[in-house]
């Protein structure tokens, strides 16, 4: 048996150097600390691609309500870690990165010795809880590894994962007096009232499995999960802080404190308790499940059969090499390939597995369903990746993506308002931002040929969600062509998002031959026209009587009609037309300006405080990198007579707005968009309109990429004469001939081939 | 398609009949209605025999909690149903019949008219409200049929019921303003955290799913449920009264109030609108799973596939004629037999089915189960139910017994604490009463050979039951041979119970051959002499130090190391071997005094406000047999010379103590304990000792009866010369032999045959 054991870990290893041979080691250049400090709200903690569970540290737990209020500071804790904070309060399951909203955190863990402490203490008083002190000096963040020294504790915490497990390694030091801490009041977004039930079993001296639910971004989230001990506790108990169980009943008569194996109440705090020797190390393997503790279970058996935590780590570094090796750049310099890889991380977190090893998830209708032929994914943060993320699964990931949008699709079947999702996850829909940007996601895979789903379905999902009259202004914007502002918010956003999302409809009806959805649908994408001033020359919000609102600042974000963006940046969002847009805003001639003075106005200091998510540092004039509504709008001089500028443009964003440092994220990663805007951009060309096949071309800053495609066809880009000075390109040549167009195409790199660019320090003007 | 559906009516109303032919007609002696005032907590709605659904009019919600304390006042409502109620709050699905704890009430069920209120009102200010006035005048209560004019609103309510499906069906007035409300914050022993989590999905205008999650009782449950209307409202809204919903999120800004199809929260309630014209039906069918709302909508569509409210209602009748006519008896007069058939029906409300259709159902570990082989049931209050329920199923429901004890032992591999249940029900141990009596039930199918489950399993998980150190005094009882006074409360009633149910388990082992076994419970089996004070005659608390408790009073219920009884009634608790018992309280000469005066004697007022449960008719004497530990007291005189004094406090018990009137039952049912009594004694023998095979005789009080057993043969039993003054016994022939001890074994009844009792007005004194 032993035998047998061994042969398998050395052909395990041996196909892991196999890798190594074959692909080039990527994971040096991916820092998760990147973007950790600030707006970034990533996470620095442990996880494989998409996976389930990712198990990261939390830095603090503010509470979302102060004095009966919403606590604005815990929007620094979306991600549940600050870099300048100090201190540590445990490592969490469950992290969404880069969001601008928040909730999970589920089921923090917590290694301390001395005296028991159940509660995590404060920033300001760490000694009071059982928090520790920590230093960045003693941390390293790898993709799939985590480590860092407890100070307070002399314990060395380590964290790997697979998909749906949670691996810990607590090293100690000698001591009486060791403990591991479960605590199931913690959680990001918290609130008193957030934990609607938690339970727990102690199943035997090393075996845990139990419930977390709760209300809050996700009205009705229950996860289950499975915690396993390397090593027996020798005692145990739990404190429950709620004052809300009012029941004093017979289970009331045990001591539940103590022992107890059944925990169960609204505010559970457990703990586990051992002697420890110098250096001993106790593993935790933490299985969650979207089912139940049994699915919990199965998945930590059937994941990690074993308690090898070298041999996890080694495992999910290489499936990580693996996604990040499908595309191998090579750049400028170091840092800016820990951007790309970073990004590329960063990209490749989100949508997260949500079904069990068995295909069990559960539904939008709380039943249980199996996902049959596909892998079900939640955490769909539609509004952002509509825009690069999905795209660039289009091309790395288009097994990935078709799934995502199976999943889209089985929540569409589940949802009771007949609604593809707007943001969703964990079996609930959140409903936030604006659109239905499921439409965009699914036209992009269509449009394509990345649709191995009943696409025509898909086509009935799209215009079924886009006729929902009662949902945020259709009904309106169906009678009157847009979304009237005394009616509803953000009412010249939601306009032109419903257009471009309308005309992402009648392309996919068209190509599926559904004329009468083209034409319904073509029609609605033109009411982007209807919020266009042409007086004052911007999108303005429209009231019902058909007047435009009056009080109205270009500059404001703050209830002019806009959503994470002024009048500035969302007037030029007409995606699937901007020639129409530019003839529409007075030609070339006042357009080219216009935009022009986008990027190099000085935008006074009280709007700027008004503009969401993003730091000083994630605007440049008036344009608004840390936002997604103008992630396009730096490509719109290439459907004007300058396109130079989109290259000179491209560069300098790619510059400014990405460092390979904690602080380096200007705005949000917003599940991976921020990212995936980078990593196209680095490429050479971005989807300026999922939906459609075309990608715009900018100025790469890679000086050679290979992107191996599922398809086994490589397709490779390569900047001549490429420097930091050199960001003007001369000519271009796609398969040797030249480019005559501002754009490729999906097929051009699907079919495989080359691209290069010619660089140089000045602009070709033609 | 018409024409069949016909025939199929045509054909099971034929089959209807031809059952109705071949069996009597016994619905008109069950009166559901007694036991439904004062202390009886029955409740009067409708059921199938040990149904999931049992939908009942509920006559008020008092809180648990009465400034910040338990309200002794809901204790009235364990049932939802008290008779000298003026009004009516609804109709809710689940309720204990006979407890006296409480859970359950629902989904609380109101038709209404004229202006929406969402709030119940009180019982004082009933038009605050959407409560109803009733008479009983106007209410019919029937096995599985129930009906009841709501003057408020002018509605006729009818309610029927199929094993997992309510069907109410309620006769409307012409009016605009008709509403159903869907009440979830309504529940029995309600408090204002008891709602754990409520959800509601308005799939569509006649369908509508959801659940309902609570602690209490049940710590963690959970039931599910599909409601289907007869006729689409035209609007619904709800209304979330909790302040504990803290999130401000984008689900917020969504109209929640109306016609929002996803309900969720801490405190809802909801309505659904119509307009009826005079006359007009609407019916709902209301399915509940203890699994999902797809296991509901199953349950619902596979048990009820149609609209015929009176369908249902014969095919359950003619479900509960068949569970009748298994006994059928002649008596003095019809009160007494519907005293008897009352007591046959309440002993067949439970245990409740707990699995779907599809025999899924959840588990105690929260997993959801399949019950292979078996129907799963639960509610099992087993501290009442092991002396003779159990044993009255293993004549009558020998088939359902075995499943129950299947039920039982899944439950065992489901406990975390590897225990069998003690009380349990809905997935959760609630650990009521003391003892560990699964085991006399398991026992005394064992012995009876009524075992078709691994028996050699079951003796395990009794004795490992047996052996759980830290529960309730176990370990303290293993190793001093009785449960010391100071460490553990109850501590006499504990020692005596756990003695008896040891002398099971090691019946149970010596059929089985597992002398280890034997030995070790034959001895703990003894224990009940550890607290038997001989100085004062009496058991009697003993403290760890090995000294009876010295403050003590044999009257007293309070405080004095006994539950539900006192010293001189459970003095006389050694039911494996009342010999060795009367012995060790001086033989005969001092024995038949002592019991004589349990019954004559003049109890103080003072001790009877302590005795819980009871009305003052639940006592004779001394006697309570409102309580169950003294229930197999009047069958003692069998072990002296004085039998005939058996007879004649049989008579006297059944006489006193059960009546065909609302208030006829002394004390709680108790699931249906107090009710299998009356059968047994009616019967004239009952199971003193459940795990022995012996039947001790009493005085039939029936004419003739015949039991239809399982196994297709006839068991019938006649008292010669039966008259009200002839209690006594004169001979007893058997098979036409003639008895010579005074018991029969559950062989002579299970191997058919005849059982004549010769009646007289005078004791034979033999």
């Amino acid at each position: 048996m032993k035998k047998t054991f061994i042969s398998l870990l050395i052909l395990l290893q041996s196909t892991a150097f196999a890798q190594t041979k074959n692909t080039p080691n990527l994971i040096p250049f991916v820092k998760p600390i990147i973007g950790t400090q600030k707006m970034g709200h990533t996470f620095p903690g442990a996880t494989v691609p998409f996976g389930m569970v990712q198990l990261s540290p939390d830095t603090d737990t503010l509470s979302y309500e102060k004095n009966g209020k919403y606590n604005p500071d815990m929007y620094r804790y979306c991600a549940g870690y600050q870099y300048d904070d100090r201190t540590i309060v445990g490592f969490s399951h469950t992290h969404f990165s880069g969001t601008g909203h928040s909730d999970l955190g589920d089921f923090l863990i917590m290694p301390t010795t001395g005296a028991l402490q159940l509660n995590p203490g404060t920033a300001n008083n760490p000694a009071g809880g059982y928090r520790s002190a920590f230093s960045h000096a003693n941390e390293l963040a790898e993709p799939a590894y985590y480590k860092v020294k407890l100070d307070d504790h002399n314990i060395t915490a380590e964290l790997t994962a697979s998909n749906r497990v949670g691996f810990h390694q607590y090293t100690f030091p000698a001591s009486d007096q060791s403990h591991i801490i479960l605590d199931l009041m913690a959680g990001i977004y918290n609130y008193e009232n957030k934990n609607v039930w938690t339970f727990v079993r102690v199943e035997n001296d090393t075996l845990i499995t139990g419930y977390r639910q709760t209300t809050g971004w996700a009205r009705t989230r229950t996860v289950y999960f499975a915690m396993s001990f390397s090593k027996p506790f020798y005692q145990y108990g739990s404190q429950n802080n709620s004052k809300k169980e009012v029941y004093r009943g017979f289970w009331g008569r045990f001591d539940q404190a103590h022992n107890f194996p059944e925990m169960a109440g609204r505010q559970l705090r457990a703990y586990f308790d051992f002697k420890t020797t110098e250096g001993e190390k106790i593993k935790i393997k933490f299985a969650l499940s979207p089912v139940s503790t049994e699915g919990a279970l199965r998945n930590m058996r059937t994941e990690i059969p074993h308690w090898n935590f070298d041999q996890v780590k080694q495992e999910s570094q290489a499936l990580w090499n693996k996604e990040l090796s499908k595309v191998t750049v090579e750049m400028l310099n170091a840092d800016e390939k820990i951007n790309f890889y970073t990004g590329v991380y960063h990209a490749f977190l989100g949508p997260t597995t949500y079904m069990d090893v068995d295909g069990s998830y559960k539904g939008l209708d709380q039943n249980i369903h199996k996902a049959n032929g596909f892998t079900n994914y939640t955490t769909f943060s539609l509004w952002d990746t509509y825009r690069a993320l999905h795209p660039l699964f289009n091309v790395l990931q288009p097994k990935r993506n078709a799934d995502m949008v199976q999943s889209m699709l089985a929540h569409y079947d589940q949802s009771v308002h007949k609604m593809l999702p707007v943001w969703s996850h964990y079996a609930n829909e959140n409903w936030c931002m604006i659109g239905y940007h499921s439409v965009p996601v699914i036209a992009d895979a269509v449009m394509k040929g990345n649709a191995p789903f009943d696409a025509m379905k898909a086509l009935e999902a799209c215009a079924t969600t886009a006729r929902h009259k009662s949902f945020d202004g259709i009904g309106y914007y169906m009678e009157q062509g847009y979304v009237p502002d005394d009616k509803s918010s953000s009412s010249v956003s939601k306009t032109l998002e419903y257009a471009y999302d309308d005309w992402c409809i009648a392309q996919m009806a068209k190509k599926l031959n559904r004329m009468d959805l083209y034409e319904e649908f073509s029609k609605r994408a033109l009411n982007y026209k209807n919020v266009y001033d042409a007086s004052i020359g911007f999108m303005r919000p429209k009231l019902s009587n058909g007047s435009f609102k009056t009080q109205f600042d270009v500059l404001s974000t703050h209830n002019q009609g806009f959503i994470e963006g002024n009048a500035w940046n969302y007037s030029l969002y007409v995606p699937h037309d901007p020639t129409a847009m530019i003839q529409l805003m007075g030609g070339d001639k006042r357009f080219i300006p216009h935009l022009d003075s986008l990027f190099t106005m000085d935008l006074p200091d009280k709007f700027f405080a008004e503009t969401e998510d993003i730091t000083r540092d994630g605007i440049i004039g008036n344009y608004v990198h840390g936002n997604e509504p103008a992630h396009h709008v730096a490509y719109l001089y290439n459907w004007t007579t300058q396109p130079w500028k989109t290259q000179d443009r491209i560069r300098m964003i790619l510059k400014k707005m990405y460092h390979p440092t904690p602080d380096g994220l200007g705005g949000n990663d917003d599940c991976g968009q921020m990212s995936a805007w980078y990593i196209f951009s680095s490429l050479g060309f971005y989807p300026v309109c999922p939906g459609s096949e075309q990608y715009s071309l900018g100025s790469p800053a890679v000086k050679t990429a290979s992107i191996q495609l599922e398809n086994g066809k490589v397709f490779t880009i390569e900047a001549k004469n490429q420097s930091d000075k050199n960001v003007y390109v001369q000519k271009v040549l796609l398969n040797g001939k030249p480019l005559t167009q501002h754009y490729i195409t999906h097929s051009d790199i699907m079919n495989g081939g080359n691209l290069v660019f010619y660089m140089a320090s000045k602009p070709v003007k033609k």
